[in-house]
């Protein structure tokens, strides 16, 4: 089944608003293994809505449509769809019972005057009831193709896709395929690299792909199974997301929707160790991060952002002279900031960044970019630099993703 | 001019990722005066892609189309672009060059196997230069359309957008209206207290419009006034502006695209103070909001993310009776860490936040949401308790945005 989407909204178009219905839709049909194939956007503008829905008629045999349904004059999909399918637009007295009723519950700060303007729907159609807001949607058919008009408010348009139009839909699927999905998330090699390991896993006709998504500075592997039962989508899964794991190895940090933080703080869980930070260029971003999970005081005694040479002194107990000697951002002053923090708190861990995150401070030596990490343990202190590129935004975040991937690695290796 | 966009991308299609793309490609052109009529996106998939350019081609005089142009096997824009118009893939040399240049210059952590396909674009089309990455974008003619094919990247996309793409459709707009915009940012009001605020400053009728946009937390209010030529597009909108700081006053912490971080720090360099941070519930969320603004070293000494009641005293000087008898969230611990951080550092004025960002740890008498906010300064020390709503994440950003803002009101008061 060939299965449009269509936005209506000048806001959307005109890029005020960034629409997320198209989106929701496409994930929840793809839960019931039916695909979207195109997306379309158009504004509140009744020759445009006319046009989307005879173009995507034409290459469609189902077309969910969202927006345009409320009861301002800028609102015109009703009259559009009337338009564009050669019917009458006509009260509808189901439609106008329930935008009486719901109007008289949903009084809330924003009263709208009662209009009939939202119980008019086209001729020779279906309502679809909305148990949110006061907006009906309906549905048609016009030259074989399905057409459903939801309203852009996504908490009504979610539970009306979900309750009326996917069922609707999926009685009408001759063959229905299920899809099974799992997602590695990476971090470490670029797109290129993961592209030539993971060569040979998909296979397309077999109804095994593999999407490679580059979200900066991580990257998510789809792996997708699409078979006539759930036995053999999950047969073709399985043993491919066994293969991307074993290529993959230390670059995947974690699966599905868990992010590094996430990652990160679970090991601190089980592995019952405890962390300091002490951060220069990184400026609190390490520590933001850590703190950002729920719980994490458990292991987080304290971080310290020492941007003044004085504070890296006073409460990390760096030695003046170190400073003098190898500058702040060296290897020497890394060490000592990570030995430091660990110490004073009494943590386990000391974690320490310091480096040149820009525009400005580069030196031939040490150009912008240039960031040392160090991690101090009970059994030892490692120090690396590091040379990254792009924005100052772009290095930090660089160098906390790093950091973090430090840390699990790390923590990977101990019991 | 009739402009389309057509976003490509599998994970686009599949509500993986929402698509920016289309609406900053919107708001680009729309300051210019040109408006965007459809969007559209489609999967990575050959046919879906030489359909949309087809579709859009037939309804467009101009096409910018983004994403696909990447150097991995499910990046298919250049061949389905070759192929819709009928052209040949060749090598282009001057991408190459580009190709290589720029993998050279990237290196970093991540290095990317030299590949061709990047070099390959349909004959008889210009190159759009990409000063930011490896991917050369491309534009041609077919049949009366302009078609304009960019990176899916962000920070690339615009930058070629800005400097080739819309000076390339500026040149070719006949009679072009002047649009002339004006956005002031504010913290504090909510939606409806702005619209109420602003009544009666809009007169569409004669080319001035206003627009409220709420980007949680903050809220930006658009003006735009559009007329013949640009004279009096700045007669429409300069009395407008002044009319709208007037009644916002205090609420606006910038104009145009200042974000309250800058505004902080620009503040903080004409005042010629220096602050540090003694942070517990925001976790280094405001030192990294500090620190995110170059420069920063100037005025920023230090924070220290105090988690532990340990690191309050050892850190701070916080009497541990004082965390004893009021806890470590009360309006006296958020005191003495406000204090305790000026003196320890030696800095002009400290801040300090405490409080609870749960979801655990809440009682009846300080519920999850409840944060105490410090600020000490020669001139006396300040604290006040808040009451946020939201989750961890929300509450934590409003702690930040409300802990800056603070910071700013003071500033402002400062000679």
């Amino acid at each position: 089944m060939r299965i449009s989407t269509l936005s209506i909204g000048d806001e959307l178009i005109c890029g005020q608003l960034t629409d997320t219905n198209a989106g929701t839709i496409a994930s929840m049909l793809l839960a019931e293994g039916l695909r979207v194939q195109r997306h379309l956007t158009v504004g509140d503008n009744e020759p445009d809505i006319i046009g989307a829905l005879n173009d995507l008629g034409r290459v469609s045999d189902a077309i969910i449509v969202t927006g345009g349904l409320g009861p301002t004059a800028d609102d015109l999909t009703s009259r559009a769809a009337a338009r564009a399918t050669g019917r009458r637009l006509v009260i509808h007295e189901e439609a106008r019972a329930h935008v009486r009723l719901m109007s008289s519950k949903l009084e809330t700060l924003i009263v709208c005057p009662l209009s009939d303007k939202q119980s008019m729907i086209p001729t020779k159609s279906a309502l679809i009831p909305n148990p949110n807001g006061t907006a009906c949607g309906f549905h048609l058919m016009h030259t074989g193709c399905f057409m459903f008009f939801l309203p852009g408010v996504p908490s009504e348009m979610i539970v009306m896709l979900r309750d009326t139009v996917i069922p609707f839909i999926l009685e009408r699927v001759p063959h229905k395929r299920v899809i099974r999905t799992a997602a590695l998330n990476l971090f470490g090699p670029c797109e290129a690299e993961v592209d030539e390991l993971l060569l040979g896993i998909a296979m397309p006709e077999q109804g095994l792909t593999l999407g490679i998504c580059v979200t900066y500075p991580w990257i998510k592997v789809t792996l997708r199974g699409e078979a006539d039962n759930d036995d053999a989508a999950t047969e073709l899964l399985v043993p491919a997301v066994r293969t991307v794991r074993e290529r993959l190895k230390e670059y995947c940090f974690s699966s599905g929707d868990i992010s590094m933080d996430e990652a990160v703080a679970e090991l601190f869980r089980e592995r019952c160790l405890t962390l300091s930070l002490a951060e220069s260029c990184s400026g609190g971003l390490l520590a933001k991060r850590i703190t950002d999970i729920s719980g994490s005081s458990r292991y987080f005694y304290e971080g310290v952002v020492t941007y003044s040479n004085d504070a890296k002194v006073r409460l990390l107990g760096v030695p003046a002279e170190l400073l003098n000697s190898s500058g702040a951002v060296s290897s020497e002053c890394a060490s000592a900031m990570a030995k430091g923090v660990r110490m004073a708190s009494g943590s386990d861990l000391g974690l320490a960044v310091t480096g040149i995150a820009g525009p400005d401070g580069g030196s031939e030596e040490k150009p912008v970019g240039t960031v040392y990490i160090s991690l101090a343990a009970s059994d030892g202190c490692w120090t690396k630099r590091f040379q990254f590129s792009g924005n100052r935004d772009e290095i930090r975040t660089l160098t906390a993703w790093t950091a973090l991937d430090w840390l699990r690695r790390y923590l990977l290796k101990r019991e």
